[in-house]
């Protein structure tokens, strides 16, 4: 008999990882998952199978447990809200998986909190290229929906490319917002945790490292000034407040210069947050299974600076194969696979390494990394 | 696909809390447990149902996974050593299982290691207590077999209870000791875990406090002077040495003046070894499943003063029910809860609190506890 029964659709990484803190609270998980056999699947004793936009299927769960959350935001939003307004629990709820869905709900969300954004239009046509272009200067052309580690996103796209974009969405319907390059920023990324009753815990801003749009390493702290970090801390919560947050509510940031500008959300577990689970008081899944329980928020303190480095798949990789010795390299490693195939381009687990020096942290987390089949460079600052 | 499969026989706190250590590395635990609605059968998906003395359910956990090993002790011995005999790789060994079993082998192993414990004697009958109680003076009547927790140990008993101990025995065919006793000893233990290749590591001792021969509280680090802790470390590295350890073996050791003597072993994960969940750069659990599968081990330093505080089941007490009073507690706290009803004296969690300062650690750790329901006091030093 658990403390509580948390239903989670989807049975990724992020699912995989509640299990850890929820074993510890003795909370239950049951997972909405299409393949029981692989990520959470394997690690959550109670599954619901079938597909994360069924109708049926997400009654099941909302059935069998006090509350439901997701581990990814490929849903069906309609359902979602229909459900909610049905009386269905949902934490973080419909209208803040809505905003989160859409690049210029966000864009609208922020204006709204009153915090400072890249400036951006949105494109339906051609016409409205050339005007963005004209208006922004040097453009990223962003598909409004679907996208996700770099897809759905064009950096500084060559005219033919930005047409080519423009025209497929205009047919298959997607809005496309273009907006105004920021030059060379550092990207930053605050968690924000909130919990029905109004608690609100934010996590030291970590400095995030971006290949081809994809995460490849997150080191925290993000080693701003004092006044940067309340900055970004302030803005990430209004933001997380604007939206209705419950829950964990990753908040990316540009800072160039010294100006800082939300870039966009996540209302859930975050990749930018994995490091939490070794490196701080209480991890980002322990407080978004406290969040949408309504429990009391844990302690989000740094205990140690910590460097986390994507394990991402690569032809013929396979860190599972190789796990002594990735073990071998580094006895103060944390490595946590998620039970996914490695195929390319796709984070198939993380390491994660405290130590009190951030640069040999990250130093030492490239080499177990790459120990166990990950590629790529180290990203320069 | 796991990176690899471990069988454990028991489903207690132990293997639950294997779970968490075994979702990072993508172990997959496979649980022989007689109830898979309780205790680690509700955190790892896959159980073989029955008992764990069932020749034919341990050669099916062995069928299913790479290595066995075990949750407790309360073990059919001679079956064990017959399937290992066959080739079922069992780690601990049979062995050591054997040894730690029984509270005089445990004692001939002390004499091989050249470690000094307490004085005792074989009790087989009345007149081996009266030449007892001459040789040794005061004493402590222990079964040798099968006494856990408090239960099986008699401390300074009267002469008749002391009668009646020995003439059950004798009737049960259980083998007693009588030691004598050590004056008010601080009490330690020192985890070692030991891989088949050889790599040995070694936690800093912690002083654990019973009452009622059940551990209430531990503490870590111990607080000794530097050349005690070296030499517990190295007392208790030699018997798990000599006991052919692989896995995690706790040794138990008394400090009386600067005497240290080890008073008994387990060769499992301990609790005076939870703490490091949340308190050591490696879990204790993490390194036994390490250990087990021959893997490296992982650093066992401290990353901070801790005090782990067990919780004690009482007549109407559920900390699962009081779980958000206990978290508002205190900010900080690790709470554990292994889905056990709360049936008095039975262990059904712990916390953890880490904290620079170890007599604040202790303090807060107290305050959550008792806030979850558990009642005695704060051993006083």
């Amino acid at each position: 008999m658990a403390s509580a029964r948390v239903g989670v659709i989807g049975g990724g990484q992020l699912a995989r990882m509640m299990q850890q803190a929820a074993v510890a609270l003795d909370i239950e998980l049951v997972v909405l998952v299409e393949d029981p056999e692989s990520g959470a699947g394997t690690a959550i004793p109670r599954h619901v199978v079938g597909p994360a936009d069924s109708e049926v299927h997400i009654r099941r769960l909302a059935s069998m447990t006090d509350v439901v959350t997701v581990d990814h935001e490929v849903l069906d939003l309609a359902l979602m809200g229909r459900l909610a307004d049905e009386g269905l629990v949902l934490r973080p709820g419909a209208s803040t998986l809505g905003i989160a869905a859409d690049k210029l709900a966000q864009k609208e969300l922020f204006r709204q909190a009153g915090v400072p954004s890249p400036a951006h239009v949105e494109v339906r046509n051609a016409a409205d290229l050339t005007a963005a272009r004209d208006r922004l200067g040097g453009l990223v052309l962003k598909l409004a929906r679907g996208g996700y580690d770099g897809r759905g996103v064009w950096v500084l796209p060559d005219p033919d490319t930005a047409a080519g974009v423009v025209s497929r969405a205009e047919r298959d319907r997607i809005p496309v917002l273009a907006e105004r390059v920021v030059d060379a920023p550092v990207e930053l990324a605050v968690l924000v945790c909130r919990s029905p009753a109004g608690q609100t815990v934010v996590y030291d801003p970590v400095h995030t490292f971006q290949v081809d749009g994809m995460c490849r390493e997150v080191r925290a702290p993000a080693g701003l000034q004092a006044g940067l970090t309340r900055r970004a801390a302030e803005l990430a919560e209004r933001v997380a407040s604007a939206a209705g947050a419950v829950g964990i509510m990753a908040v990316e940031l540009f800072l160039a210069g010294d100006e800082l500008l939300v870039n966009e959300i996540a209302p859930r577990p975050h990749n930018s947050g994995h490091h939490t689970i070794d490196a701080a008081m209480t991890s980002q899944f322990e407080n978004h299974l406290r969040a949408v329980l309504d429990l009391p928020l844990g302690d989000p303190s740094l205990r140690s600076p910590a460097a986390m480095v994507n394990l991402v798949g690569a032809e013929g990789m396979d860190p599972r194969r190789v796990l002594a010795d990735g073990l071998a390299v580094d006895a103060g490693v944390r490595v946590h696979l998620y039970d996914k195939e490695p195929r390319p381009g796709r984070k198939i687990g993380h390491v994660t390494v405290c130590d009190d020096d951030p640069e040999r942290a990250s130093k030492r987390a490239w080499e177990v990394a790459q120990s166990l089949g990950t590629t790529g460079r180290v990203p320069e600052e």
